[in-house]
């Protein structure tokens, strides 16, 4: 605790990087413990990210215990990863995992290789924790079990306030931040919430069963991470008990784990669409970066040179009228606009839970007539200027009927293909990928210079 | 308050809304009344989704007042609207906006005409209340000032924790939820926060300063929307005080209000790549989305058109050299996906506020090494496919040439305009957009026939 306030908004700048390292190469702690003061954990976590392995190491000596164990807990999972790799296994027990909360520390464990998870938990000194480390083990990351904290404050039912308050006491140190007690009969079960405003307010003599909120929303142990996230961001809640399938209490997951959770869903679907297979920063390494970017690329380059070959079986058509080329690449973009726009407007509905309550024809039904809406106002103007431009009625129509009918495709194929993954549970934003993408350029292809022939022979 | 548990997960099913229709076209209030009772606002709110407005106002009269003022503020914006467009202003005062916080009373009567928002105001019987909302509504929305809400619990430094128990009583009413106490001196300056964990946990003659946070992380009533969730997000805050240019204590903005901000933006960015403009979902109507998407279709159209101009300046090649037709829609392609590759790293990279310390020149840099790496293999691949298919060196050279040269130059591309954009105080999410993805495009063809006419004349 300090006297005086102080407002920390840290930025890390090019400049404190190069005094922190300065300070570490000339061994000078007591400057280097001054620089680091008074610094959150999540500043401090994003500083080790600039240093190399040496220096972070230098850093954490001079942190103290539970800083130094929140610090680790901040870090991204490969920096944490390369920095607990080469410290003791006792010493990450007991100076890490002591400090942190059940489910910070399960994720910490779970990210390091069998053996070395093993002896950690085996020298842990706490017998309870390690076995709520373990217990948390079980379940799946992406789960309600997965996210949740095995710490919270669980009052019998039947107590009155003046127990509870004491009873609160007893509990209050292993808990971080408390906001609800959950209170459970005596099997348990959860039967209601409690807030602290609640309980500060009520009469020290009523029993708590009589001021707690009975109408509880829980998620289960295995219920999925986005809906947890949406159940949580819907009902504005802050703090959500797990149960298991006979409503007994497991736990209970925290809305700073949900944001993470929101944001890294986005993210993902976000990449997805502009074909990076996996979380990066404009900051990572250019190795990181590259192998991030390289495996779509590579798909949509395979994609395009069959594309080529369907193409090229209509070569015949393109030297008899070059023209056609010429508007190519419009049919391309066209169709692949209008395919991107129906897929990510499916994959958003998907994420958050909200496609409504139409059926799926409905929908199919809905697109088709926009589809339609949008294709007939662009061929309208293609039509004007394709006809302006080359005066060529066959140029013309064929333009105009093909454009259309990718337009009506592409928004088809846009919005059943992420619905379909999604049913053979596949991440539907996948839809929204190179691969999907690229698929729907060489169908539209197919389209262009079918129609095109077609018309050409005909008229 | 009941005595037996609900686990109230509602689901909104077509069966349930045709029931309830039902019922409010028979006019039997008894069974409507029983089909939203005991939902959750955020539940109802969505129900009113799917009725018509004479449907909702039916249910609405059905709710008691506080559950009707909250269902009215979880509404989306377009729907509130068109409830409250024929709801008296005394009756918005006095039923609706009396039973919410400020921050949500701001918002909704922020969304209304002028001329109804004083009838409103006039119409508030609580002066305090009304001022706290005029004052909130001088604020940006996309502001801490436009987030934050005016009822806390703020404490004088210098009382003890039995005075302070007392106050909590006497403030508490006018608070929904409560998580922290907000520590002041005699001019509201703030100077530390307090957990009702570590009130609870206090000895009842200790001073509240002596057992306050006074480490506290505070927002500027002008700082962006973005700015306030990257920090509530960074350091896993539940609230997060207001302050003025002077420390004085304005308001607290909670978590549940950042995570609609987060979501929000994270959406704003995946519909911009997706060439959408406004926030829609697929049970919107058929107007509604196609006003949505026609726009960028639009715009992509044109610049297309435009696009084939270019390709026409080389019609002659192509009448020529019809092989490079075929490979078109692969170099446009290629630039399209290495283009956003690198806009979309930029762009989340602004929007989460971890662009890093590097400087633009290093990033630059780093992306051309990238884009050299990716364009080289691509390019290796394609030299490999062309030649083997069509046995051209001429052909073959110019496609491999190009396609390395419209990589790097789309890849630079697509670093650079995001960072210009953001630099003039244009979303930089613009750039993973139609517009910017056209241009490019076009300049790739352009790129791709200079090269190919370079090469038919040199060799």
């Amino acid at each position: 605790m300090q006297n005086s306030p102080t407002y920390s908004k840290f930025e890390l700048t090019r400049e404190y990087v190069d005094d922190l390292q300065l300070a570490i190469a000339e061994n000078n702690t007591e400057y280097a413990r001054e620089l680091v003061a008074e610094l959150h954990e999540a500043d401090i976590a994003e500083i080790y990210d600039e240093l190399n392995i040496e220096q972070a190491r230098f850093v954490h000596l001079l942190l103290d215990e539970e800083l130094a164990a929140n610090v680790i807990s901040e870090l991204e999972d490969d920096v944490r990863i390369r920095f607990l790799k080469e410290l003791p296994e006792d010493i990450i027990a007991n100076y890490i995992i002591k400090n942190i909360e059940s489910d910070d520390a399960a994720d910490i464990i779970g990210d390091l290789s069998k053996e070395k998870r093993a002896k950690i938990l085996a020298s842990i000194k706490d017998i309870e924790q390690a076995g709520d480390i373990i217990d948390l083990l079980n379940y799946d990351e992406d789960t309600a079990g997965g996210l949740m904290a095995k710490e919270l404050i669980a009052i019998n039912k039947d107590i009155t306030v003046r127990a509870c308050l004491v009873e609160l006491r007893n509990q209050a140190k292993k808990v971080k931040n408390i906001y609800y007690i959950y209170v459970v009969d005596e099997d348990n079960k959860l039967v209601g919430t409690l807030s602290l405003k609640r309980l500060l307010l009520a009469n020290t003599s009523q029993k708590i069963f009589d001021i707690c909120n009975t109408d509880i929303i829980t998620a289960h142990t295995e219920d999925d991470d986005e809906i947890v996230a949406n159940l949580m961001h819907k009902y504005n809640l802050v703090s959500l008990p797990v149960v298991d399938s006979i409503g007994r209490l497991l736990g209970k997951i925290t809305i700073d784990d949900i944001v993470d959770v929101i944001k890294e869903e986005a993210e993902k679907d976000y990449q997805m669409m502009s074909g990076i297979t996996e979380d990066v920063e404009s900051s990572d390494s250019i190795f990181k970066l590259t192998r991030a970017r390289l495996p779509w690329l590579f798909i949509g380059l395979i994609g395009e040179l069959l594309g080529s070959q369907v193409i090229g079986a209509y070569e015949g058509d393109i030297v008899k009228y070059a023209g056609l080329a010429l508007f190519m690449p419009l049919i391309a973009a066209m169709g692949g606009n209008s395919g991107v726009q129906s897929s990510s407007i499916i994959v958003q509905g998907l994420a958050s839970g909200n496609l409504g309550i139409e059926s799926v024809w409905k929908k199919i039904g809905k697109e088709f007539i926009i589809a339609l809406i949008n294709g007939l106002a662009l061929a309208t103007i293609a039509f004007i200027f394709t006809y302006l431009v080359h005066s060529s009625m066959v140029l013309t129509i064929s333009i105009t009927i093909s454009l259309l009918s990718v337009i009506v495709f592409a928004s088809l194929f846009g919005t059943i293909v992420p619905l379909v993954l999604n049913k053979i549970k596949i991440d539907p934003a996948v839809a929204t990928g190179p691969f999907i993408t690229t698929s729907n350029d060489v169908l539209g292809f197919l389209i262009y210079f079918s129609v095109a022939r077609m018309v050409f022979t005909m008229i």
